[in-house]
């Protein structure tokens, strides 16, 4: 993928694209604090603690509501939602697709984690399911990032690659597919609207020892386009892009402070809780280009 | 409800009610340390951990048993039981049905967390039937009290208030037409059972950023409840306010060297096992009085 | 049970087993920190958080898989796969039961920790037909492990003790019964295969005291196993020990800088990661006898 970005069109790419600041991640970060966006999560049973912990940390109000019944009420009145398809019960995949729908009429903006989708069926079924329903934000690793793309025309299975450059012809695709954002997680970030791709180059790598480094980053995404107004129309890409920068920002902080994995999870909670738009707008390294 | 309060006979309320006090709250803990209650849990995805470890911690033995054919086995001999309506699925709706069921028949105590109560119809109904069965607590916040108190009378809904001072008329009434404890959590929490009222003005706003602060404190009640004497009239409002204490002055003691919300819950579980009768004896702020 | 060690033959045991040392588990370790083995969890509700990180920590990649339709799947790629009974609810007994037949067909090693087992009959069913797909490792309390092996033969039921001694001809009995090994957690660790008994006297009562202490050390039993050569006779027993006796070694060093067992969890999972094959070769205090 580093070889087709070679190929881009010689115009520097940075013109024609609004780029998406770190000025604009402080003030969103600023936005999360002062609404306390309320956050539905319908998230795995290994994360629900650590995902509610960062949210709570960071401002804003979680709730895990997932039972059948109730899941397409709540999404009606939260500010943003969450699916993560890390251990897809029965009754969590009715609850998604409930939600989701609920989301989609209500407006609210909706964040799709696909967590290992590709290789194992159950997941793999739901996630094409509910992509039909229109998020707002796909977020996940490389490989899931291929596998989604490649279900939705024809199906390649999961990539070993961890590399979010190696998965940035799919990242596009799928964004303009779906006219969604794309978010790809990495020791770089790559975040792509299918127009633009914003790359954030922050964060430890202490946060894949921690589990739910990753699934909980989707949660902050659906607070940060909750709390974004919904009329602007590049706010989709701003959020789940000030989203990461404020995640790996603390991701950062915390690692200055902690001896280990254990130790860094609980610093990062407090970091998120006390990392300041002006940190942000310091410590965030964020490049804008145009999608090749 | 200040103003109801003023409304009080001049009588000194706390002549008639027998208070209770720090001295009692101190005695009941060291209750908890020496019988190390069996308290069985059936609660939501997100706080099962915390609120493990937060029972470990002070001393009890805890269980997550919330599979039907199982659920009421254990009721029967558990020292006392949590019901927490957070994420109640349709196996754990069953089990706690199972669970109250066999805890009434054995004489377990047991306290019922319905969260979220109100707008939600799962909860709702579930918490309707639970009632039901005699819950010796029910512990909220002020929303989920007044819903309660409502929707036993009829169904107001959510009220979005926080001060459980605004909730005291529902849970006065609530405790007298269910012969139960009812404790309200906020900034002062309050603990009724229909005659006396407790207000207990410990803790630390970190609490509220820790994902099952209230859910945890619901389990605590049921350690205390099931190491207090049974043949004791005030058992049930006692274990209340002295769960409420212990609690809230441990929080007060791990606020004191955290420095956000994550080192504040590492903290607490310290705390938790650390804070002694005396600790509690000297700093715990508890006032009765009759019930308007 | 200790009377019965007193009748063992006076030849020294100790000639004729092969011992399990220090230095095994050492390398064990480095094997695990090389190949990062791929572990499936199938595990109860409470422990999932810890019992990812604990695995993260040390080095093996952790998943959660326990969906029915998935499970099998995943348990066929997988390096090594943890059932664990603590909260087996409907759709997770499918998934188990799925999952050990393919572990038992692909040869992925498997542990099964039945928590609980013998007093609760869902579970203890599910236990009984488990134990006929060829676990690798059985890991328990003493009164597990006792209800266990009373189960195989008629049922005795929950044996209240606590002592692995007291377990010891149990888990010898289950372990040439089922041709598995058989692990006893308590203050000194007892780890047979019928044929040698392997004590390992590490660790710190706070285990005790952090819910998952011990169902955690079955997935990094999982692990070990997974990260051990296949054609190794003696594997499983090697992998069994040595995964106790890093797991302890690191829970010493963990006690050494904690003040409860809220910090105490937090070091222990740092020390998973920062626990060197030097330290376990130093530390562990590894005994190997003949079976009475």
């Amino acid at each position: 993928m580093s070889a087709m970005s070679l190929r881009a069109p010689v115009t520097p790419s940075t013109v024609t694209a609004t780029p998406v600041t770190a000025e604009t991640a402080a003030g969103l970060l600023e936005e999360v604090r002062t609404r306390s966006p309320l956050v539905q999560n319908i998230t795995n049973a290994v994360v629900t603690n650590f995902t509610a912990n960062a949210l709570l940390a960071l401002g804003a109000a979680p709730a895990m509501c997932d039972v059948p019944g109730e899941a397409g009420i709540f999404a009606r009145v939260a500010d943003g939602l969450l699916v993560n398809l890390g251990t897809p019960d029965a009754e969590q995949r009715v609850a998604a697709l409930e939600a989701v729908a609920a989301a989609r009429e209500a407006g609210t903006p909706w964040v799709l984690d696909p967590v290992a989708v590709g290789a194992l069926p159950v997941r793999t079924a739901l996630a094409r399911e509910l992509l039909g329903h229109g998020p707002t934000v796909v977020r996940g690793n490389a490989s899931e990032v291929i596998a989604l793309a490649g279900a939705g025309t024809g199906g390649r299975g999961v990539d070993s690659t961890d590399d979010p450059e190696d998965a940035l012809a799919a990242a596009t695709g799928l964004a303009r597919e779906l006219g969604c954002v794309v978010a790809v997680s990495g020791p770089t970030d790559v975040v792509t609207d299918g127009r633009r791709v914003v790359r954030i180059s922050n964060g430890h790598p202490w946060l894949t020892r921690v589990t739910g480094g990753g699934c909980a980053l989707g949660a902050v995404m659906a607070a940060f386009a909750g709390a974004t107004p919904a009329d602007d129309k590049g706010a989709a890409l701003a959020a789940a892009v000030a989203a990461t920068a404020a995640y790996t920002v603390a991701a950062e902080q915390a690692a200055a402070t902690a001896t280990g994995p254990g130790s860094f999870a609980v610093a990062f909670l407090d970091r998120l809780a006390l990392v300041t738009p002006d940190d942000v707008r310091l410590s965030a390294r964020i490049a804008t280009k145009e999608a090749a």
